[in-house]
């Protein structure tokens, strides 16, 4: 087992961070293997805002419903970019009606994902921790508003990076011999059963983020977590549409 | 600068393998870098099908219009899953109505995608090579059928890992001062102009892909490839919706 395995091995979500900035040589060792990641066709559909603006930060805090996002040393959000590529293909004559398919949408999509993905092994192994914010699309319309994002643009996850301050457990896994099937999907007769044992070891897990509630059970999280769902996040197609993208709809 | 970064900044596509197969303890250790990766709330939705029938390997590869998929030493489908928590929910009294909207799909997706690039990284980390299959979207309905995909599941992205064959050159890849933007989006006037520079690099690089043609400039790529987006692709959504997924469209 190599240093980058028990890197990504040891990984936990770091939400509390001294306050000190990351050097700018970091940062840029950073973007750099984000510039690496592999992308859709080559076609590199994705960008990323880097937020420094203090008042915006709370702003996108407060949306997120997370207070620690304001004190994040370092606060990016992925974003699919079609823009972009859209004005060159329009540029070099193409109409924008050939250029705005969901194709496109998740090629960024992906590419953003891959991109942050390969940043946080990065960041990592360089001493530094990171939480993903899922969050960021609470309010999908208010993001693309608070970021100006033109059309063919859409946010798709933040990261908030810096120098830990906090030491979380290893958080509780389901077996990957639940989630990994050959040759076609397998299904249970009785999750409920099969996740006894991955029930209770997330019982007996410490979880920072609420230190003074004990953890329910993995099943018990999916109810409640499915039933807290916002509309807004329910919603989100109507967002991406609204941002120029083509649905293609059929029979409706 | 550390092992892990030298790795990820020297990213290549793999797409030839050694005809030699992956130890088994190799691919254990690339399934729990998998597991340990960061995913949204916690939930999990994410699963990977393995392909190991020849004949349903080859179909595949047919499906994705590149046969070096059918030599891939391991071929991985990531696939949003979404039934087994559905599934959980229903069992602990929920309704699927609570339990299929377009927010689970997009964090499925999001966790797909992570899990995928953290076990790319893993992968180059022990010396082997890798290619990402976004062509396993060209047909997602046939996907779906191939690989027995129960309701509330998506494929995402397929992943072909092995002993590389061969050694391409670094491809070139936009300045990341074109796509990092602080604090809100940045248009550009004139894209073919600022992309100048980037696209006389691209003509320079020798594609092992199709090493008996010249490389197109970055631009003329973006046209080139935007023509050929195969219908099916652009209508992706119209699948995302048969699988079970409640789109919520507003005012259609």
């Amino acid at each position: 087992m190599n240093k980058t395995i028990v890197i990504q091995k040891n990984h936990k979500t770091i939400r509390e961070f001294k306050n000190e900035a990351i050097p700018k040589e970091i940062m840029e060792e950073l973007f750099e293997v984000t510039r690496r990641t592999a992308t859709s066709n080559g076609m590199q559909t994705y960008s990323i805002i880097r937020i420094t603006d203090k008042i915006l930060k709370e702003k996108i805090s407060k949306l997120c419903n997370q207070e620690y996002v304001a004190r994040a040393p370092e606060l990016l959000i992925f974003i699919v970019d079609q823009y972009r590529n859209s004005q060159i293909a329009i540029e070099k004559g193409l109409n924008l009606e050939d250029t705005n398919d969901m194709d496109k949408f998740f090629q960024g999509f992906t590419d953003s994902a891959l991109a942050a993905q390969n940043m946080v092994v990065a960041a990592e192994s360089l001493g530094l921790g990171a939480n993903y914010l899922g969050s960021i699309l609470n309010d999908t319309e208010e993001m693309c508003n608070l970021l100006e994002l033109p059309e063919l643009t859409f946010p798709v996850v933040g990261l908030g990076i810096g120098y830990p301050n906090q030491k979380p457990q290893l958080k509780p896994r389901m077996d990957m011999r639940l989630r990994i099937f050959e040759n076609k999907y397998k299904k249970y007769q009785n999750y409920l059963d099969v996740l006894k044992d991955y029930d209770s070891e997330m019982q007996t897990y410490y979880d920072l983020r609420d230190a003074n509630r004990r953890v329910d059970s993995f099943t018990e999280q999916v109810k409640t977590r499915t039933k807290l769902t916002l509309e807004k996040r329910k919603e989100i197609i109507n967002v991406i549409k609204a941002q120029g993208f083509d649905l293609m709809l059929k029979n409706h």
